[in-house]
């Protein structure tokens, strides 16, 4: 697998109005895009960091995937983002090494880019995402 | 403040050998640099990840402040460092800001960067740090 970037970091926040507010006067982060899924309970967003971008998300409702981490851990780091040129072959790759894939096919993306999951329990408690860029 | 890109991120691990080893078979990232800091009671691994990096974590003592995240969170994300052009300036952004900073003044890091690192409390849980590209 070729890596090409750390696409973004995921960061779970309770407010997302000032946490955008947030990066924005502490790091000179822009908002880039924003947006909520319904279906998994969440919103958010993107702020671009130089060539990589944080991914603020908060959640919908509770019981949500994101509602369920901040309440069992807070707002805090929440996953890792690498980008790769050929998600397909990297998926290959990572099913070879004996990574457990949540997405064993790439999907779309909250903001267009196919994109797929990897579980922490392979990757040392770290949820891992690969990018198509 | 102008990021210039994700620099890497911070992943706490117990076992440095087996971490490095899943990094390399999994994503393909070589190892850059290994170095000790006994002050610290750190061992930090550099791994390339394209234009980024992945800093693995571990103690060499139970009680060092990576020793005492192990021990309260277990292995997984640990931080996030963006590159800056100029940490001076950054610093400086980074006060007028309202961020507490956990060094006041730039540091040498462990590969031959300057670093500082902001507090969780005011980057919303998130150990946050900066480094001069």
């Amino acid at each position: 697998m070729v890596l090409t970037r750390i696409h973004h970091v995921g960061i779970a926040v309770k407010d997302m109005d000032e946490s955008i507010e947030r990066y924005r006067a502490a790091l000179g982060a822009e908002l880039v895009h924003r947006a909520v899924n319904e279906k998994e309970g969440l919103e958010a967003a993107f702020l671009r960091t130089g060539e990589g971008e944080v991914e603020l998300m908060s959640s919908t409702r509770p019981e949500s995937p994101v509602g369920k981490f901040l309440a069992k851990r807070g707002p805090g780091l929440h996953h890792v983002a690498y980008g790769v040129s050929d998600i397909a072959a990297a998926l290959a790759d990572a099913r070879a090494a004996g990574l457990e894939l949540i997405d064993s096919e790439p999907r779309m993306g909250m903001h267009g880019s196919l994109i797929a999951f990897v579980h922490p329990k392979t990757m040392g408690g770290v949820l891992t995402e690969l990018v198509e860029t």
